[in-house]
């Protein structure tokens, strides 16, 4: 069985890796704050200093950080991944990045020889600790076959989506409606509780109609609670709102409706909830 | 068993009334276009000339009109309902109106010793011909308890929001989240072909999380074929959003997502896709 | 010299009530707050108790209040100016209103075989004092050619615009605009400030450019000195706003630019700001 | 007296040159396309083959080109700006660029030995022509005052902000509010002309009142009549909003007011209108 690393224990990276620990697989974690590996290696992981000890000793590495920059150093930086990427050997970023930075990557990873995977992924830390994500994978095809057994411990459903970049639009066109879904149920929540509605009877009439999902049971108590535990970062939210409209200038795409989410967000942001879930996007909406 | 009478057979009444008679109540319709009528009566419905005469036959008398000016007109018009009730008779009004249409019926047939339930729905042709839409009522409570084996042929789930009003206002929260959401799913859909995404894959990804929802995966494939068969007219979701930011003006909501969709959906009504159904919107986001 | 009658001493009719006593001309004021009047009945000035009382005794009849509601009621109510009007009479409605309040008085007033003017204004508290108002007249032409030597006092441009409505509809056209370049003067400043930017320097360069303009030197040091000291209230330019979006439902013209302003002026309203200035808008947009 | 080069013969650029040739002093131009420089050379200009060539010969070199990539080319490319610049010699881009090009060209200049300044405009074809533009200027304060009398001919006012970047920081800020200044006199238009007004008086209003400025005595009669000859290219201001937007994000300012006037340009730029001059907007808001 290959041996897998795993670069990146935030609140998805670490429920990802626990699943694949957990599974029985042979894993080799590393974290910028060294510590968060402790439960992982008490539950039978490797522990590794850099990154690029992580990409020598494993078939196939998985990176799951929190921004382009932090991509860009795992993969890039002194003691980085390509570093220590063999001729043959898989690098998987499941990072949400923009297109500039999967490329950027892909290119050299491909140049010393190894194989790039990137496979954002659609999902919080809830489908990461019940190994529900939905994976959206672009780059090398042979790799993202050789990873299936992975992403089956990871995700309810994978895609492949062609060249490397389709996998980061996709997520950025999925994060770009959650969010204005988001804008749309803060909306009609504040907007029905100032007419005198019930905030309970509201969720229930929208669990019984057309507009019933997930994120809608999920995230609707939390904001007539006032409860905003992260499970999905706001800012990492606005973070991919931004990105996608910056997409949609370099495509050629009008997105009133996107770009009005993100300055809500952008609000949100700037009045101090970055750290918050999603959910407390709410609180600039009220 | 109580007679029943219907006003308007457009799209959502004629698929409401059509239940009704196969459900064996006895029924009295009547349409402005009077040629409307001929298949329910063909179903065993009677047909009356005016909607005096409905008032007057019937104990429940139910309108599903096409707006405030219609529901006024059905109402207060000469041969209108008012002139025909009598004192305990019902009058629900199922049309989507704004709050002081629905308050000034609700006042002039309270006048006449009559009683008066609002009863918004949402949901579309399908959930009207299916009988599962969602019953949003206010008003007389009597009514809403002796109307329960009515409703429970037109609708799914129904609930009873208080005072006359409430209704419509439950209403107006819940299309307009509708509109927002239709706005982001056509910018998502219309940035991810852009960018070489595969339609159908973002819909499946949609489908996979926690977006997944009866309006995407009805109106997603309509989007990707060009298709606006009308099943909720574009115009009356513009009017519903219209009414939603009047709505925030006067509770004092700030409502910016909201009226970004209603400022697009305007724009593809003036641009002649009225009548087209809500999914069209895509025609002036693409 | 005609005998003239003014309804209303807010900032903006006492500064033009106070103008026409300064001229010379015979004036009798009310106001529903009776002590406001007490300046003016110093300088020269009539005082009456109702505005019946003042068009029965006056040869024009000049109104300046604060919203639709105050315009109905000086007009409608009780002792209301259209119980004093006698036939000939001239009745001028300086306000600002909508469409439909400017023609029911219009429609009123001439049944009672008087003439009727809407001649809303565009300039606050500073051209009102100073009479550089610019004035926007519909109505009787006879009664707009008679006030000539009134409104030569009041402001320094007027034009007639044809019927009842056009006047009312050119206010919001211009406040619209206005209510836009607000929102970009207080968003360009807090960029610019937030950029490291010197906050004359930009006011400098506006004013050296394409975009000078009164409103920016006017407003502009105020936003830098956190100054809103009232002249235009926030609250009545939310309210324009308000009412060219409802014209542009009206009329089948999309407003994005129109509607985004008005959602960034409602929430400074929600947040207290509505007597201020509107220069408080920057506070919401900092 | 000093040698000056001048690097980029656009709408702006060649009226700019034109000027300095005019004004006496001793010009060598140079433009990717050579036949543009014909007229000037005409004039008494000289011709260089590259941008090496100018500032080998040149004390001071001032660039004009269309935007960030062209900077970038002109600076950095074969036979660029940069291996022509001995110790000591000047060089202004005058372009309209982003923080991170203009800081780049800053630094290789610096390194060189040679000094820099950014000195982007406020100000079209017009004022380039008249010599009346507004230069926002950030980098090397002694080559600012030494270039004063070069700035004398080409502009009405200078400023000198600071470091490299403040330039180019103030020229989004002034072109953002122009956009949204642009977006408000279309939609007031568009809805005037809906509402019956006539569109001489509304722009006879503007011009009466607190929103008087060029840009509407300028752009006002070509909007009216559907003339969109370039002054400055709608493409260009969409690539200025889109720039404040990004800044925005790097600087945590919520921007809704540009966002939305930077959605309204893309659509017309989408649309085709990317060449023609920023008039055009009014296209698509009609």
């Amino acid at each position: 069985m290959a041996t897998v690393g795993f670069l990146g224990l935030g609140i998805m990276g670490h429920a990802m890796a626990a699943n694949l620990v957990k599974a029985g697989f042979d894993v080799t974690v590393w974290n910028r704050t060294a510590s968060k590996c402790a439960t992982l290696v008490a539950a039978g992981a490797k522990q590794a200093a850099t990154p690029r000890e992580v990409a020598e000793s494993c078939d196939i590495t998985i990176a799951m950080l929190a921004d382009p920059a932090a991509s860009r150093e795992a993969c890039f930086g002194k003691d980085g991944v390509l570093a220590g990427l063999a001729q043959g050997r898989g690098y998987i970023d499941m990072s949400t990045v923009d297109d500039d930075t999967a490329r950027e990557i892909a290119e050299a990873v491909t140049a010393k020889g190894a194989r790039f995977l990137e496979a954002p992924v659609s999902g919080t830390k809830k489908p990461a600790e019940d190994g529900t994500l939905v994976i959206l994978a672009g780059g090398d095809r042979s790799l993202y076959d050789e990873a299936g057994p992975l992403f089956d411990k990871l995700g309810k459903k994978r895609v492949f989506l062609g060249n490397v970049g389709q996998g980061a639009r996709m997520k950025l066109v999925v994060n770009m409606i959650m969010g204005q879904m988001m804008v749309a149920l803060s909306e009609g929540l504040a907007l029905g509780l100032k007419g005198d509605l019930d905030g309970e009877q509201i969720l229930d009439v929208l669990e019984a109609g057309a507009m019933a999902c997930p994120i809608f049971k999920g995230k609707g108590p939390m904001l007539l609670r006032g409860d905003a535990t992260t499970s999905f970062p706001l800012k990492h939210m606005q973070k991919d709102l931004r990105l996608a409209v910056a997409l949609s200038e370099q495509l050629g795409q009008s997105l009133q409706g996107g770009s009005t989410a993100n300055e809500i967000f952008k609000r949100a942001n700037i009045a101090g909830h970055g750290d918050a879930d999603i959910a407390a996007v709410y609180r600039v909406v009220q």
